[in-house]
């Protein structure tokens, strides 16, 4: 029986194995038909990073081919490495990044070189240069864990411990100025081809994208709000509305952006103008936005936590209250979308304040109400969830006004262009259009006149500036 | 009239230049004096810190002394290149950092070589090979982007495209053979010294950096609940308050957090066991009480807004409502205290249990007070304020509950020690002491042995184990 049982349990064995090896190419073509369908949907949701993959591609070939027709090298098999490296380490996605890593990459490896060509004559000995290499590694990557220096300058000091390291110990071998010079010579040409690909075919700026995202975090909210009131109280109408509500959650991505703003706007420091931004646009403001905007997502966190609540506000309530937090939450979310449509178009938030009045109207409203003396004979018990909600919703309103001021303070000092009275809200809507978009682009060239009329609260003027911006946004 | 004014000027512009280049000296002392404290401040805070600049410069120094004694070194001048930059770019704050770091670049320069050298036996002609150099690099550069690579593997797609592009490229002037083969081998001499120097002297655990930053994060806001009540009704009752409250601030930095978290779990899985912590310790669970710990401190956001409102509750209403809200958040603040604690020392979260079941008493005497007929005299727009944070309150002690729960998984998944009923929670919190935490610490080399009975409820044995892992704690 054992013996039976034993031969069948490898018979079973061998089936489950057989089966096992059948449904392998099965298994394995799932597999890649899922990656393939993934890595689709990334080119799909950004194009932009199909393109930055193919100028990392074209700017390793470039450099790849100066050596390949030794050109500007001296010594091929060295230097190629620095120039290879460079290209790889230093293109980034965004201009900002890849020029502050270029520019931090050339001014460390000046440095270094220097001091290190200097160490080298002034040791002498091979005990003190090993000594000197301990010294510089320990204080300069002690110095990388300054918050300062980190945020801006910490690919600096990297490069600044290797160079300096490299160059000094090299020189136990070899002509210490060649190298050190030839260093240099190729590292400029890497960063230089990095930074001309980079700039030259379809540029992704960082500034642009720190402009996009605070606006679309902005519009993410409205849309929260905008939704939240019909929803709350509908459901406590006991009616379940099936539809696609991902809209009312759109405000999650906020909560956590607050590292990838501060990163744009460090890269964006680094950019030369671009587009509709003149240099000096005053990034740290929309840093400023950011951080309201973040403060009102925590906000719509705890209101959205009311839509799922077991208790419910009961029907009485819901009867008095509904109209003005109705009110405030669409009113302050079409409030919000308005203000960021007018940083996407780039003109003063004028449009948002008649919201915003409403917002702050119906608010009052719900507090009279509240005094009203027609809560006498409703179970507390029952008001609470409703009552809490409407005092969310002025919290609520209170910070659309100051997301609005620090909108303001932007569109005054980026000079956001006002807009005229002929130029109704609705026009403005369906009006992403051409015209007030392509009126909005600054010319770069203009940068220095629009600097000395800074003092002057009207917005820089727009000749037919236009299409020759729009053209250098293409990077032609 | 104008001349003498002129000259006049002329002496003011000289006597402030003057007194301008007096003062520059006390500028420069006082700027020298203020970046010292802030280095010594850097370094009192985490002395690690030091620790790990010192190890930086040691393994530097190492790799450059082998380099000088010509050990290991075949083409001097080239390779040394690669072990010095390997320690400067893999060396990491942490030794799963660090670990994860190495293992990448030495398996990505392992590929790498491999695919290069049999690419350019392939291709032939030179057009080809930088045709295959092209495309790696935008095929590379673009998995990156994919979010499971970007996690895990992002540096390893790096040193794939830097090493594939030098191996090929370079095989137009030299043995290609020897080239890949000195590069791997003085990468793998430079991972290896990071390595041993990261883990031999005092090693920083990712994996223990997470436990306790998950710890501090539940204290941080069990500290600020735990004021919040007193504070409030102190404030409504008229009363300013002038000490130190900047614990009720505590929980900010928790809102921002989960980049850090995600950073150091991702970190720990490069790391074998260590101290307390076995290999295969469940680190995502710490991730999942990081998600619910920042979701109760959106909610504390919201609860503290109301401390600086302008409305405050009536002192009617807080009368009535005070003692219920004090204990609310007393006994949540509490009991967050007590699973932090339990974390901190790796023992049931038990001792939290009274306080959770006091919060939830608390939250159901409220609810009661507030069905209660006493309100119906009271004007509603001053129970609004008092109203609303005691109904955020309630659902604070719903997250403490959940956040309970969570540290209950973690504790049975992770195998944390019961607490003995002799163990009081008093003795618990005196003893905070070295018997309950070398009790604790789980010798290393035993993993197997606790593998094996995680079927079992019980905690692992701990025979005289404690000794020998502080020793490895201590890196000996």
């Amino acid at each position: 029986m054992e013996v039976a049982s034993g031969s069948g349990d490898k018979a079973g064995f061998f089936t489950q194995g057989r089966s096992w090896l059948k449904a392998l190419p099965v298994k394995f073509k799932a597999n890649m038909v899922g990656m393939a369908r993934n890595i689709k949907k990334l080119g799909q949701e950004d194009p932009r990073r199909v393109v930055h993959s193919l100028k990392v591609g074209l700017a390793l070939t470039l450099v790849s081919t100066l050596y390949y027709l030794r050109l500007f090298y001296k010594n091929y098999r060295l230097d190629a490495i620095w120039a290879v490296m460079t290209v790889v380490l230093v293109f980034e996605f965004s201009v900002g990044a890849t020029l502050g890593k270029g520019l931090n990459r050339g001014m460390a490896t000046l440095l270094a070189g220097a001091l290190g060509i200097g160490a080298h004559y002034l040791a002498g000995g091979p005990i003190l240069i090993l000594f000197l290499v301990f010294l510089q590694a320990t204080i300069s990557t002690f110095l990388r864990f300054l918050p300062k220096i980190k945020a801006r300058y910490d690919y600096a000091m990297l490069i600044f411990i290797l160079t300096f390291s490299m160059i000094t110990v090299s020189g136990f071998q070899e002509n210490i100025l060649e190298s050190a010079q030839s260093r240099l010579s190729t590292v400029s040409i890497g960063a230089a081809v990095c930074v001309i690909v980079s700039i030259v075919i379809f540029p992704v700026w960082a500034g642009e994208d720190l402009h996009n995202l605070i606006a679309l975090n902005i519009e993410k909210l409205g849309n929260s709000l905008e939704g939240f009131g019909d929803e709350y109280f509908k459901r406590t109408g006991g009616e379940e509305s099936k539809d696609d509500k991902k809209f009312l959650e759109g405000y999650k991505s906020v909560l956590n952006s607050k590292k990838s703003e501060e990163s744009l706007a460090n890269f964006a420091a680094w950019e030369p103008c671009h587009g509709r931004f003149p240099f000096g646009h005053p990034w740290k403001l929309y840093l400023k936005v950011g951080t309201l905007a973040r403060e009102c997502a925590y906000r719509i966190e705890a209101l959205n936590g009311y839509l799922n609540a077991d208790i419910q506000a009961s029907s009485e309530v819901s009867n008095i209250i509904q109209e003005a937090c109705t009110k405030m939450s669409r009113e302050s979310g079409k409030s919000l979308k308005e203000l960021a449509l007018a940083i996407k178009i780039m003109v003063q938030p004028s449009s948002a304040d008649s919201h915003i009045e409403n917002a702050k109207s119906a608010a009052k409203n719900i507090k009279s109400l509240l005094k009203s003396g027609m809560w006498e004979d409703i179970d507390l018990l029952k008001v609470i969830p409703g009552v809490t909600v409407a005092s969310i919703l002025i919290d609520v309103v209170t910070y659309t006004e100051k997301i609005s001021e620090s909108i303001y303070e932007l569109a005054s000092k980026a000079q956001f262009k006002s807009v005229e009275p002929t130029l109704s809200p609705k026009k403005l809507h369906s009006g992403q259009n051409q015209s007030v978009k392509s009126a909005q682009i600054v010319n770069c060239p203009d940068v220095g006149i629009n600097v000395r009329e800074s003092t002057l609260p009207s917005p820089p003027s727009e000749n037919s500036s236009a299409p020759k911006a729009s053209k250098q946004r293409m990077g032609v």
